[in-house]
């Protein structure tokens, strides 16, 4: 099997490259895309980075205030970054899915579906796999290459808060900031800014949490009269963590009505004797024991109380009834 | 003089030593301090942190859940933590204030109160300037410890977020992390999670949030309404920093009627041309450029539009009048 150096190697001397990231693009894929286009273009080689949706707002630095990415060109060489599977190149893309030459991926779900992959789990994010292949290869790169890189990290991790940072990753950033760019303002743009209309949102999201059980269960709504009238740059992420940032929530809920009559749940569990598959599975949905989901479709209050009723199930088979 | 190392270790040959941390107290100073602590115990002394205030909820892991710190023995040796000004030991300790042996600080500011300081600016945190010392001098420590000096580092610099991050914080970092100790749920208590009384009013404040000029004057206010029946676990950082949060945000204003017909200004200025210091002097205030404060002895209303009267006046003097 060839080694992942001589892959990255046989990779970057290819020329005419389209570099393809996931759709709803996080700072990972569109960093990670334009770092590896960067170093493309230090190299005097033509690269473009193309996406199928619109960029969110806080990662447009990175396309210089681009919102959709496309390739003027027929490219040579097609080359994945941060996709698990060619499903998530998202419907414009979806004819690239047997045409793709390589595929550089952190997911341990990856399929394979490029001609050849190269996989590391190990790394919090596609950014820090490609900054260790770029130093295998001793490949130099610029400041800008950095702050793309630096991009792709800080956003995969939270700003190095969740559990996938690894003395490794702080290693990588590191050796990142000693080009010298300033790293705040990328914080700031990404974790901190919001437009007035997204918090106002999340304000009112807040105003209308309902907690039971004392308060270990606790329930976001968002009806879909706010959504109505909503720009199309809401970030729903942020919504629905916010059950889980509440002290003391053993199973955060959080509810938004779509569309009208049609609600998209999403189920946390804090504590490992909860298991939010088997509530989602009730309703026809799944995922993880952790964290899964389903969709009600009907009135947003209806679908809260049937939800809820099967939660304290759960909830008072485990603790013990009502407290 | 006497080189920081020297002085390092003669601090650590001492027993029965008292650890001061600053009033108000946050990550750094009771990271540090504990970690400090540790480092003693470990070598068989004795050692106690105390602190004149309430700590607050987000840091009681490391205190062990207690809310009051003092030592039950009187020291032969005093060291101060994070600590620039024996003014910031706080009421209880001011007694001490020419009796520290030792300070052991990472503000530019310390007025070397101490008997002999250790200060290097460059550090992010006490807790990075802790971690240098032990490995100049070195002393080993254990998990513990690294947990200690993590979240000092990880506290001062909102999660690796701040301008004060430098490659070297990161490499404290990754050395830490080596330890072995879970990072995720120390960053998720000390930055994610709240009570929900503190998230909806936070909520509140933002629901009530005024944007001038399009919208780069944005009002953030706190009525005392709001605050009367609050817990006082409440946390104010949080609150102040709402306006710097919204897009477009050019000087962001909080304004906390923390009593009756009182009201506490924080002006904050996100771009160079604007100079807030000037505009709280106006009402007898002062601090920096960017960021300054005042107080009206006022309705919250009225301190209001006194206020805001001025802002314009300087925000159209720069930007040139009403857009």
């Amino acid at each position: 099997m060839q080694k992942r150096r001589e892959i990255f190697r046989e990779l970057l001397s290819k020329d005419n490259v389209m570099i393809l990231t996931h759709k709803s693009p996080d700072g990972d894929t569109l960093g990670t895309a334009f770092a590896l286009c960067r170093v493309y273009a230090l190299q005097g080689k033509k690269a473009a980075v193309v996406c199928s949706d619109r960029i969110p707002v806080s990662y447009r630095f990175l396309t210089e205030g681009k919102i959709m990415l496309e390739a003027d060109f027929s490219p040579d060489c097609i080359v994945s970054v941060d996709v698990a599977d060619a499903k998530l190149l998202g419907d414009s893309f979806s004819g690239y899915a047997d045409r793709i030459d390589y595929g550089i991926d952190h997911h341990p779900s990856n399929t394979g579906y490029a001609k050849k992959t190269i996989v590391d789990s190990a790394a919090s994010s596609a950014g820090e796999l490609l900054f260790d292949l770029l130093k295998e290869a001793e490949i130099p790169f610029d400041r800008q290459t950095a702050v793309c890189l630096y991009t792709a990290v800080t956003s995969d991790t939270g700003c190095f808060k969740f559990a996938n940072v690894t003395p490794h990753t702080h290693q990588v950033a590191a050796e990142l900031l000693q080009y010298g760019f300033e790293a705040e303002p990328i914080n700031r743009r990404l974790f901190d800014i919001s437009s007035l209309e997204q918090l106002k949102i999340e304000a009112d999201v807040i105003s209308r949490i309902e907690s039971y059980r004392n308060p270990a269960v606790t329930v976001a709504t968002l009806p879909f009269s706010l959504l109505e009238n909503a720009g199309e740059d809401l970030e729903f992420g942020a919504l629905s963590s916010i059950p889980r940032r509440i002290e003391g929530t053993v199973i955060g809920i959080s509810m938004r009505e779509y569309e009208k009559d049609a609600v998209k749940v999403s189920l946390r569990s804090m504590d490992d004797r909860i298991d939010v598959s088997a509530i989602a599975a009730v309703f026809g949905g799944g995922g993880h024991k952790r964290a899964s989901g389903c969709v009600f479709l009907c009135p947003l209050e209806e679908a809260k109380k049937r939800l809820l009723d099967e939660v304290f199930r759960h909830y008072d088979r485990v603790f013990g009834g009502r407290e």
